[in-house]
Order: structure tokens, then sequence, then C-alpha cells
């Protein structure tokens, strides 16, 4: 048998790559970079990519709306999982470089805007060179030595991963202590992994019309079955400016009664539900459920119901 | 076997009495007046009546409240039928009694409240008596000339089925055309009616506890499956000032799809939901129901779910 | 100057005649028995009283929906004051007729459906006879002795007040203990009572359209503003059946921030808000008003928004 | 005077600087590419920079969700107008080049997702160079034949604007036609431009307490004064993951009443409310408000309320 093969948000060294070594079950399969989020899922729609790790909430390096916009069209893909990756940058350059001696430093732009207060204080000088990744920006400082053109900046920001081959001149330089990146691994549809009792789901709402109060009454749905939201994010659906989809994430797992009666319901009332998965949350927070929310309680509902009905 | 036995609030000749003629499948029945709505359901209750008709909306005779409260509490009874009886009024009198002799009237103070316009109008002068029924106050009048204690009042207010041996002194003196009162036959627990696709069903729900939007989050599961609400009022549980229950009619079926998750939601978040069944609407009016909630829907979005749920 | 005339449901020695007593200002006034809700209203409308005592809500002697339909329509009344009075039945009868003696009991039928456990279990066979008012059955009692028409029954149940001239067979034989009918102090409109801290206002809403989710809308005014509504009731206009309006009280005085702007906003959103007045609770209970309603809520957010807007 | 200083996410070329040159205020502003919408922003509060446009929805340089984090969190910024590009692609080369000699395409990977389609069709061979943005993949192009360091790729994919100095091969290879892109002018908080009758609002809303329901009650201050959203997203505060802000866009002006008073009702149930300002809609297209909304009902309300309160 052939090793499955698992791609995510490249170069090496990236946040993303960091995500998908802390997934277990990637550990013995093939792991690709991918130019981006665009082309690692649609690797996986192809069947190309088993699977690819991508940035769902915050990420470092971008790719968190293009991840939500590819996720809401084309073929159907399906979320099996999240990898929460604490967010710690360090500052590296070649063996031999002193920090007295950094003028100029390379990293993503969304990396340097979270080492900006570092760097105010310590190298208030240091002229700032955007890369396309922060992994980027430390692998061409890795290979200056033996290139004709070497990068225009003499040290970088990245992540510990990315540091191997050169010198850490500082590290924990991230201004915010106890940030974290959310990270998706995105396979094609298949059945969802069994409940755990914490478990996020993930779903597309597609309004039928456009009105005041609309989302009010999609968003009730959630509520009336005591149902936790954790993210919602409007997009536009490309049709037209002004015409958007509604990206969710919320507790519990499809089988569960409770989301099962608000999918139902929310497939009732919306042009369209795509539905994008359940699968177990990184941090193992148990769903808090009320009383009147939990599958005994549903059950006895329709028991009732049952009865009613003679 | 034995016939059944329908009461109604009496005594012969009331609007109530009116409604329960009106009830076809009573015509072989024998009717027993009741002198109160509370006696009427207690005697079904027992087992004495087969099932009683009494006002639950808007009547003349009063019981509205009393009517409520006593479905709300104590052995459970149930609704099979409502009727509705136009209200008009007739000024009715002893033969050879003519308008201008008349210098009191009796009737229901309810019944009053709704002919003052026209007494200001024809009968400035004339004293009000209040009797405990209308049928009553006419009642009262026939037995006059066998009695040694005659009514206090000349003519009497009433409903036409109530004028039988006196005589008319006028007709239709409602202050408003087209006054309606709604009255319900009431049986003990038992199988609803099939649906016809133009019923009612009435509950009484009991909170869990009183907070403000506490009622908002129970009428959401109504809203929320497109069923639309015909009555509803709080009512003193009678634990305490300050507690209540909320008795509540609304469009649709128990065995309508859309009826029963709202049900079972209702169950779910109350202290206790107390059905008190489905009937046909007396006015036939189909219920409105929106595409996204009528039956179909409802099977559409279970396929749907089952598929996801693989 | 003329003393003040304050009316009440009578006759004497009602349950609303004990209201009127316990109001204070009323004991200066002349009061006034009147034989209906709907009368008593209509002499406040025309001047001939300065205000009326009538019950709204759980009334022993009815006259709740009369007095819910009358302050509904018509030239508009104001409510003053509440006042609470506990529900406790005494059996009573002429001097010398012992309870052994008692074969028939006369009383309003309300009042009997709150004494039918006591006259169960301890006047098994005695015979009902209604009355238009429990005040009324002790009264022909009284009588009985002077008049050659003596009431069909033998022992009357009366509220205390009702029951001098009379020997008390028995005390306390209501079902419920802790029984507590709310009662009104109607007047002409006017400015309402100063703001205590622990008020209630009253208002009647009508649906511009009706429509599923109307109701919810309407409530959703008060929710969002930290409200707490203590009674709820759909009504009949009167215009057709179906067509209804919504009798509310709710926590709060008008000149307090949370409930004008919740009133402006009904105001904007409905067919008519008819005011009917904001008064001091009966029970002195603090409104439970959270501190993002608080007025020094809205004076901030009056004052941050001025500042937006420069 | 000197000229006002005008910065855009660059570098020359983008589809933002095309925004800021559609902004007619701007021609006589200095422009500035900034590398990143963090530095740009930084600029701006620094006092370097005067206003700043940046994208805020669907864009294709990225950048989004740093720019609702960077308005969310610091020293306050303000919105003063917003922007509509529409999204089109050329494929470029340096003049000699034919379609046939392509066998590398740099462009930014946001911008490569939107033709991938047109690719495959017509360059299915041709490898994927991902660049920092559309405009430096031309800008490199372009610098080829002076620098001993040439772009890996012979082709560019970038905005029309940026096509300068290099031959189009092809015209609008954009996936989707009648994509739009929506940017939006940030400066130092100051007055917001006077009310047009459509305009937008943006502010960021931080919950007091994360619970299910919580954004439902923030919603309905918006529905219960008939505002329409247009565009709403959750996004982490950064304090912990699971505390999420909400950024949200709404149709109507600070000055509108249906507005303020929204503004103020989420002013009392938020810990705070991050007003971005209000500016005129660039598609000029009007709000629109039900007439219980208008200031009209506003003002009526008002007068009614007063008198009222007498």
């Amino acid at each position: 048998m052939n090793p499955m093969k698992y791609g995510y948000l490249g170069p090496d060294g990236t946040f993303t790559q960091a995500a998908l070594l802390a997934w277990e079950p990637a550990a013995t399969a093939e792991q690709v970079a991918c130019p981006s989020v665009d082309l690692a899922l649609a690797a996986v729609r192809s069947g190309e990519l088993d699977a690819a790790m991508v940035p769902i909430e915050n990420s470092v390096e971008g790719g968190v709306t293009a991840t939500l916009d590819a996720l809401s069209v084309g073929e159907p893909l399906q979320v099996i999982g999240e990898v929460l990756v604490p967010i710690t940058f360090v500052l590296v350059a070649p063996e031999g470089v002193g920090i007295d001696q950094v003028r100029a430093v390379g990293t993503h732009p969304h990396g340097w805007a979270q080492v900006r207060g570092w760097m105010a204080a310590n190298l208030p000088d240091a002229v700032y060179v955007p890369t396309l990744s922060t992994a980027g920006a430390a692998a061409e400082l890795r290979s200056a030595a033996t290139t004709s053109d070497p990068p225009s900046y003499d040290a970088a920001v990245c992540a510990p991963v990315a540091a191997h081959g050169l010198a850490v001149l500082a590290e924990n330089i991230g201004d915010r202590a106890a940030a974290v990146t959310r990270f998706v691994l995105v396979s094609r549809p298949g059945l969802s992994p069994a409940p755990t009792g914490a478990d996020k789901t993930t779903v597309v709402l597609f309004q039928s019309s456009d009105h005041p109060g609309g989302l009010l009454e999609l968003l009730e749905h959630f509520a009336a079955r005591g149902i936790n939201m954790t993210r919602l994010e409007s997009r536009p659906t490309g049709e037209a400016m002004g015409s958007y989809c509604f990206s969710i994430d919320f507790e519990g797992h499809v089988r569960d009664d409770r989301v099962g009666e608000a999918l139902m319901g929310l497939r009732r009332v919306t042009k369209d539900v795509r539905f994008l998965g359940s699968y177990p949350r990184a941090d193992g927070k148990m769903a808090s459920v009320p009383e009147t929310a939990a599958n005994e309680a549903f059950s006895d509902a329709r028991d009732w119901l049952d009865r009613l009905r003679g």
C-alpha cells in the first residue's frame, strides 16, 4: 500500500508545517509543501493529495480568507481535524552575524506585524524586507553562502522549526505571549470521525434571500438548541458584491441530536448548507451542553411526542 | 349503548348552548346545562359528562379565565373541537309589554357592555339589573307570570335562541356588528382528531424559571418552525403571584412535522408542556405554512441529515 | 371641595371592595359599588367617578377579560395603582344555622371553583347555587329574615369582609392557600405617579400586520432593554376573529430610560401603542434592572454617542 | 501647506493602488507604497501618513484579516471612505516573449487562485512561482533586463495598471467575471463625513462574556432598528483562543437616529464598541430603511414619549 500523502502551506518551516508535524496520524505520511492554500486544496480535490493542512484562523502566513473561500465553493471537501499551534518567533541569522550587525530583517508581513514591538525596542533602526513566508525568509539566509544572489537582509523572523542551520539571536520575540493559530486538516468527503464529546462542526450557510434580520433567523437555529458558536464570518459569495454566505464553526457533532436538528432546520430555511465536517477539538474541551439540549432531553421529548401522537 | 352526554355553560339559551347546538356530533347526545365552567369541566373529569362546551375567547357570559385556569391544572383534559358563534343580541319582554314600557333591563354584565350604545340611544333611562347569564335574564321573564317573585326588570337582553316564549322588541342591538365568540369542546384525553390541514393546537407552557426574555425563547420555538400563533395569554399559576404559565393556540396539528419538532423543543426547555389537543379549526382556514416548514421540507432535511451521518 | 368618588366592582363585600378599602388614598373618598366592570369604567370616562377599582388578574368575581377589553378600546383611561388581595373564603350562614343543616350553598361560580375541595370533604351533599357575586350571596342571607323571597340556599361562601351580620361556620376554606388576586385603580389620563424604583407599566399593543414571529419582534423591544414582563395576554380586537392586540404589564416606569426607549421602539413598529400608565407595584418589589439597562448606562451611552457625532 | 500623504498596500501596481487612484480626493496627495497593511496603518497612527488605502474584503493581495485585526486593536483609527475595484487580470511578459514561450508564471497566491481555470485551459504546463504581490511579479519582469538576477518566471499575472512597460499576452483571464474587491481608506479619528443617505458604518464589538446566543443578542440591536448588516466576521481577540470580537459593517450613518440608538444599545451591553467610522458607500446604493425606522418615525416617537411623560 502506498503511504498517505499530506500537503501543507509551505515552504518547509512554516507554522502550517508545524501544525502538520503535530498531527500524529500524519507521522507516517509523505508530507508535501504547497505554494498556496488554493493549490493545496485543489490537489486534495484532484486526488493528488489525501489531505492538506491549512490555516483557518489568525494565521501568521495569511491564507485564512483563501481557506474560507476555497472551502465554500467548488467540489466539496471535509475538515477531519484541527490543530492549534502556539505562535512563537525567533530572530535568526547565519553563524557569525551578531545582533548588532543586523541592519535589515526579512519575514512575512503578518509575522512582522507580530514582532514590531520587540523590533522597536531592540532593533529600532532595522529595515523591514517582506518575504513570501517566515520560513522562506530563513531559508534564503541558509542558502546565502552558496548563492550568487544573497538576500537583502541580515536576519529573519521565523518559527523555531525553521531555525535549523542558523544561529538564534533572540527567542520569544512575539509581542503577544499566548498567541495561537488554528489550522484544519482537509480531505475529500467521507465519514466524520466518531463523536468524542469534545467536537466541532463546520458549515457554510447560503441565505435564500438577503434581508435585515436574516442572519438572526439562522443563528436562532443554534440558540434554540443550546449550541455554542465558536467562529462566524460572512464571506462574499463571489457572485456579486453584497451577496454573502456565512462560514461557521460550532460545538458538537453531526451525530448529536441537537446538532442534527439544527442542521435540518438550517437546511430547510437556507438556499444551501455546505457541511464541512465534524471533528475532535484540538483543545479537547468538552462541549458545554445545557441539560435541555442533551441527547437524553431529545430522546425523552421524542418519546413524549410519540405518546401524544398515539 | 347509552347516548353521549354533553355539558355546556348554562342555563338553557346561553351563547354557549348555541355553540353546542352548532356542533353536529352533539345532535344525538343528551345536553346538560352546567352552572359554571369549573363544574362542567369537573363533570368531564369525573366521567359524568363525555364532553363540555365552554367559552375560551371573548365570551359574553364570562368564563374565559375560568376556562383557561381549569384547563391548565388538575387532571388532564383535551380540546377536541372549536365552534365560533356570531354574537347578536335581542331585546325581549313578555307578550304585551311595549318598548316604551321598559324601565329596567336584565342581562349578564358582559352582555350589557355590548349593547350599551344601543341602550343609550334607545332606552336612555332604563335601569340595568345584572343577572347570572343572558339566558337566565330571559328565563326569569318567561316564568314571571307563574311566580310569586317576578324579576325586577321588564325586558331582557339575550341571544336569539333564548327568546322563545317572549316577544322580541328589537333585534341586532349589539354595538359591534361581526362580534364572534369562540368556544371549545373539551373531553378526557384521547387520540386527537385526524389532521385536516386546517387545524389548531392548544398547549399550556410552564416556564422553568422566570427571567427577562424567557417567553421570547419559548416563542422562538414556534417562529423557527414557521408556526403562527393565534392566541397567547400569560396566566398566574396560582402557586404565587408572579409565577406564570402561558396558554397558547397555534396553527397546525400534533402530527405535522413542524408542530412535532416545536413541541419537542418546548418540552426540552420548559418545566412542563401540557398538551391540550389538536383539532379542526371552526373557520376551516388552511394553515399558512411557509414552504420551508412543510412536511416535505422536513422529510427532505431528514434524508439529507441521514446521508451526512452515513 | 367635593370629596373624590371612587367606584368598585360591587356589591358591598366583594374582594374588589376589599381592594379599594386597602387603597389608603381612597379612605376619605366616597365609595360606590358598580354592577359591572364596564359600567364602572364608563362612569370614570364620563366623569361621574374619579377612579374605579377593578380586577385585572385571577379574580374570584370574574371581570378580568372585561377589564382588559374595556381598557383596550374607547376613550383612554390610565392605571394609577394596583392592589393585591389575599383570597380567603369563609362559609357563612344566618345565626342559628349549624353546618349540619346546610343543604345548599350560594356563591359566585369562580368562588365555588376555589372551595370545591373543601366542600367535597366537608359538605359532600350540598347543592351549589350560583350567584352574581360572593358578596351578593352573603347579602341575600342577611336580608332573608326580612323578605318574602328568601334565597334558595342556607349558607354562602364569601370574603371575610362580607361576613358581617352572619355567623362564620368555617374559615380559610379555599383549596389554595396563598391565592392572591390583583386589582388596578383606573382613572382618566393624567400624569403618572412619580417613579419609585418599584413600578409597573401597562400598555396595549396593536400590531401593524399579523404574521408568524410578529409578537416575537415586539417582545424583543423589551428584551433588548432588559425589561421584565409580568403579564401578557393576546386579546381579540373585536374587529374580526383572528385580529389581536396584546395587553402587557412590565417592570419599570415611563420615566426610566430603558422604558422610554422601549416604548418609542414599539410606537415605531406597531399600529398603535395604548399607554395605560406607570404606577407603584403593590408588593414594593424593586425592578430587577441589569446594569446594562440602568439609567446610568443609558446616559453614559448617550454621552458617548454625542462624542462620536462630534 | 504640505500636500497630504496617502499610503497604500504596495508595491506600485497593486489592486490597492488602483483603489487609491480611484479615490478622487487623493489625486493631489503624495502616494506612498507600504510593504504591509500593518505598516501602512502604523504609519497612519504615528502621523507619518494622513491616510492609507487597505483591502477589507476579498482581496487578491491578501491583507484582509490583517486589516481587520489591525483596526480592532491599538490606537483608534477611522474609516473615511470605501472603494470597489473590479478585479481583472492580464498576463504580461517582456516585449518579445510570446505566449508559447511561457514556461513559468509569477503572481501572488491569491491572484493565481483566480486565474487557475484560464491557466489550465491555455498554459497547462506552466509552473507557478509565488510572489509577494501581483504588481511585484510584473515589476521584476520589467527590471529583468537590467539586473544580474532575473526572476525565475517568464510571465506575470497582474492588474492592468501594473502592465506598463510590458507586453500584454492576454486580457480578462480571471475565472470569475464580475469579481470585485473592497478597499477602505483609513485615517486618524475625527469627524465622520456628512450623511448622504447611502452610507455605511463599521464597528468592532467586544462581548462582555461568551455564551450561546450572545451574538444573537447583539444582532437584535440591529434588527430591532431595521438596520441591514453588510459584513460580519468574528475575529479572535488575540487574548486567548476562543475569545472573539465581531467586526461588522452595516447600512446607515452615526447621525441617523436608528444607528444612534443601535450604537447606544450595543455600547450598553458589550464590553466595548469600537466605532470605526461612517462613510459614503462606494456604490451609492441608498440605505433601505423601513418606514418604521426612518428619522421621522424616531422623532414622532420621541414627541409622543415626551407627551406621555408630561
